[in-house]
């Protein structure tokens, strides 16, 4: 755990109105990297990802999880006074960042053209399910949505078999980083120009810019890519066996490897086997190839073949479980598993920083906020309250 | 599709020597919102995804797919001149971006340590399947591969079943966008201090971060998290349900769409029902509640319900296969699907840039380049060449 806000983007200031995940995903890149992100939360009630369960001493894991780093303060948008303290924050920062659903900040009265007027080198961005434009932009999304309605459900499953949801919310994710990118490409413009601008990230068409080539396997070839297992569709073998124990994915991407493998297991004949001497051939012949390489895999545990293969120079995984992605030496050597201290919770465990920068590297410093903690010294700073004035709020229910 | 290079990034220049997906996706977002992108290619072979099928008039549809907006050159980086021109190159770029295995660049004596002295500015990035560091720095990794240790693949498939590998390369793809992000953000410092940076994103680091809620799942409660299949674990209903046709997913996050979707499908009793009047009743119910909701749904085809779910304002969607996902309305309205002129290939189909931006939007000018199309003007203006010492290089096969 670090000790302070550091990294390329400590000159960043960002008002994030943002819930659950995909702009929260955003921000807390960006305040990893040294970002002052000042999470505003409707007050009492704050994020709903606060009350998504399991809870560690009544505060949610979930919310732990994702607004590392980050200050929260509360404020009722919905009052006058609201309002104008909202005003007045926005021209102290560099970005605001929303995610509710197209039209609710137009309604609040406080949408991009609104606080442009107030701040014209502002960066506004908004993540929404089917983005700011089109037919269904008013229509609400959730990560499931758009998973199924973006493709991506359609191309993973079991081989012929039905589709199949990813295990985490990636329609949420993906479009909170092709957000964090856009910021910094628009913050570079705003240090060139003085010119701030609005950024629309829509999550459906974020799960359409990760489809790879299944768009172009079907334009060229005419054929609706399926859910293709744990195969490769053009790479032979790369793909998950059976063992004594349970499956190990391996993956020999080439002519090389496959004569690794083949020594590896104990089975040099088959790298000599012309039904299996390129990759065209494999993938003609792969269910032969699959067959043989089962024969042999199924002698001994998956663990002992990994170190086998390892060896070898073969490359392959055991399927690892969250357990064991958590115990994996090269994660944590990586510091990609962090524990945070957290006033309340004590010892909270969360994803380190993929993002590994040598000259301002960037820290995981805060546990999340809980909420409104930061609401007396961002209001003093930032829109010169007094601590009686404060109390006002406070009391009439605003902050 | 633009009419030529714009967007936030315009002065930044990038040299890329990745190939496949991982760099390549990285290159590809950052020559969407207007960087320079010259992708360095070994002479005759090229990027290797250039032999990838399925081919359009010869020319892989997968390389294409994502690599538009990029300049092609080749050049030798194993003889001394192509290290010299290497050399001279870095001096005028702003950005180095490479994807070999760790130490590769290092025995070409073309790594971070030896380029930085000959451009203290420059910013050089590196993404491989494990990091520059620890135990596992030197072994080669596929997408399976990290996936598969990972952990995305041990919370996919269905429910009690076997984990299944995302449909599209998330491994390399979820790389390549950290490191658009750790581009932009070195960028940013860049230009505040004068000082150039190294960066070194993981495929295996950038698994573990998109893990979302598996983590403190796992570590608050102790139970490891298994495949969950097209269910939310903590939302009810939110899940694929059968029709008279195929599936459908429908979300309904709260209580208020919960009684929407009650009405809608003609059974407003459910709504009423005891058993079902708070999210966690419906979850502690969730089979009574899915096999009577079920019931209804078996009465009409998926497409009918659909439709009768949008106008009541219940997230849902059909499960789209990729045929479907590039007629979709709203897809087809945000630009998502974009049609490039390729010169050889004609019309090529691919995705769309998904950051839209109000004052600096991308755009998508060019199709992706044959190898070394632009051999002639990036050396006579990068490295003062003349067109008598290209000829010479390429006689000897440096270029």
């Amino acid at each position: 755990m670090g000790t302070c806000r550091q990294g390329p983007l400590t000159d960043i200031r960002i008002l994030d109105l943002t819930r659950v995940l995909s702009g929260p995903y955003t921000a807390m890149m960006l305040a990893d990297l040294g970002a002052e992100v000042i999470k505003l939360e409707q007050p009492k009630i704050g994020d709903d990802s606060r009350h998504f369960g399991p809870f560690s001493n009544e505060e949610s894991a979930y919310f732990m999880s994702v607004n590392r780093n980050k200050k929260s303060i509360t404020l009722n948008l919905k009052s006058p006074e609201g309002k104008e303290l909202f005003k007045t924050l926005a021209g102290q920062v560099d970005v605001i960042l929303e995610n509710f659903r197209p039209g609710t900040m137009e309604k609040l009265g406080l949408d991009y053209k609104t606080i442009s007027q107030i701040n014209p080198k502002i960066i506004y961005a908004s993540i929404s399910g089917f983005g700011q434009t089109g037919p269904y932009s008013r229509r609400a999304a959730y990560d499931g949505i758009v998973q199924a309605m973006g493709g991506i459900m359609g191309i993973t499953g079991e081989k012929g078999g039905k589709p199949v949801k990813i295990g985490s919310s990636i329609g949420d994710i993906i479009a909170g980083m092709f957000c964090a990118t856009g910021i910094l490409a628009a913050y570079i413009h705003l240090k060139k120009t003085g010119e701030g601008q609005y950024i629309d990230v829509a999550m459906l068409d974020s799960q359409v810019a990760i489809l790879e080539n299944a768009i172009s396997r079907y334009t060229v070839t005419g054929k609706v890519p399926g859910p293709t297992g744990n195969t490769h569709t053009s790479i032979f073998p790369f793909e998950t066996f059976p063992t004594k124990t349970e499956d190990i994915m391996i993956a020999a991407g080439n002519d090389v490897l496959w004569c690794k493998l083949c020594d590896a297991l104990g089975c040099p004949e088959l790298a000599e086997d012309e039904r299996f001497c390129s990759n065209p051939k494999r993938g003609f012949n792969h269910d032969e190839m699959f067959a043989l390489l089962c024969l042999r895999l199924a002698e001994k545990p998956a663990e002992e073949w990994a170190a086998i293969l390892d060896k070898a120079g073969v490359p392959c995984s055991l399927i690892n479980t969250i357990d064991k992605v958590l115990e994996n030496e090269q994660i944590q050597s990586r510091d990609m598993i962090v524990e945070v201290d957290h006033p309340i919770v004590g010892k909270n465990v969360i994803a380190g920083i993929p993002i590994k920068m040598s000259l301002t590297p960037g820290s995981i410093y805060k546990a999340a906020p809980s909420l409104g903690a930061d609401n007396s010294n961002v209001y003093q700073e930032l829109a010169g309250l007094s601590v009686r004035q404060l109390d006002d709020l406070k009391k009439s229910g605003i902050i």
